[in-house]
């Protein structure tokens, strides 16, 4: 059974994203962080997506971001609220329309929020490489979108390509021709509805999803911040409701 | 002043690269990592060369590599002994005369050792790029060495330029047009020799750095291992007697 080893933030992407690998008929392997993150509350949402259905492993790596800083998720920097809004969600689409075989830059011209992690999927992503690596496992798969999304760098195509090069010359399996690492980001094009969509169609329980950036004192997402924004776009598009409100 | 971040490992390639980056009139903020790494010596090592003379900042960001394992520094797998000779050593050089203009590969046809650690300078680099974001440093220091080196695939020219421009997709401030990170590995094409030759011209007490993979109990270098047998050539070439022996 070909193995693929699956970032998993405990969100509705990457849980999405981890019904589609075991759809295709992968042994899944997923890996989360705990990096410093504000919404720490996420990887209880991975541990339950991991669970049920059972991924091969879970394994969470931790390390600390925030002597590093730099973002909103990892620092004192508020998290903006109420900063995307249907106006500049379809913004944002519409910048990223001009993604494809030119892979212009999305997030030319944009504003990227202060919710950017600096480096993150870089980081996440080697890991993952690490591990697929000592796994035999080929396919890395990754949540990252394009499209209802915040414009953070790393999330684009052109980004991902460049990491799957990097990361075929890093590796002594790739180098000693034994494996090709392929990054895959099945998301990438899709709206938070049509993701919504396809994870319900493979029987994916959003219940145990997380998306707020900064839940409220009594646990409950904050309906704000960039993160909830674009999950009320998705619920809203696929014409149901979220189970966690 | 301007900034760069320094991979320092406490090893004697690191300490050799920290003067460099001090030499050319940058402020050096040095990254350690303790990743579970069988010789954690080299991390009292990091400490000292960066004390003295003094980085502007010492960062030690801890994470746990050995349940990823797939290396003998690692793991429970053994350092090799003895596996680098005068011979062995001379072929990794004539490998690597392959390297420049082509992108050869030097480890092509040879044997990379299972002191490897699957994507370890891909992790490494990375959380130094997501440090030098936040520094606003566009100079990323490594000691990679693709001359006097046990063949792994992350240390060679072609790795490091892949890196790179995955750099420049990955980051907020390289996509708005406000940096452009260059990846620094001022000894690649250097000899063991040539290295200490260079430290030592720029004031670098190698009395402070550690190379071997595998301590005795007692405390000492084994001096069997690949990375103690590569410093036992340097030392040799450079005509001094190593001051840890």
């Amino acid at each position: 059974m070909k193995r693929a080893v699956v970032l998993l933030s405990g969100g509705l992407d990457s849980a999405t994203v981890l019904a589609i690998a075991r759809s295709e008929g992968f042994q899944t392997y997923a890996l989360s962080f705990d990096y410093g993150q504000r919404h720490r509350r996420e990887l209880d949402s991975a541990r339950k997506v991991a669970a049920s259905p059972s991924a091969e492993k879970h394994m969470v790596i931790k390390f600390d971001l925030s002597e590093i800083g730099g973002s909103a998720l990892t620092s004192d920097i508020d998290v903006p609220k109420d900063a995307v809004t249907p106006s500049t969600a379809s913004a944002a689409l519409s910048a990223s329309s001009a993604l494809g075989a030119s892979g212009a830059s999305a997030t030319a011209g944009a504003v990227i929020p202060v919710t950017y992690v600096p480096a993150r999927n870089t980081i996440f992503l080697s890991f993952a490489l690490a591990w697929a690596e000592t796994l035999e496992a080929e396919d890395i798969f990754i949540g990252a979108n394009a499209v209802d999304y915040s414009g953070y760098p790393d999330c684009r195509p052109e980004y991902l390509r460049a990491f799957e090069t990097t990361a075929n010359l890093a590796t002594k399996a790739a180098v000693e021709g034994r494996m090709k690492f392929t990054v895959r980001a099945p998301l990438i094009n899709l709206t938070k509805g049509g993701i919504i969509r396809l994870g319900l169609s493979l029987g994916v329980d959003y219940a145990q999803t997380w998306s707020c950036y900064d839940p409220r004192p009594d646990g409950r997402p904050c309906m704000r911040c960039d993160s909830c924004a674009f999950r009320a776009k998705g619920f809203l598009e696929a014409g149901i409701e979220d189970p966690i409100l």
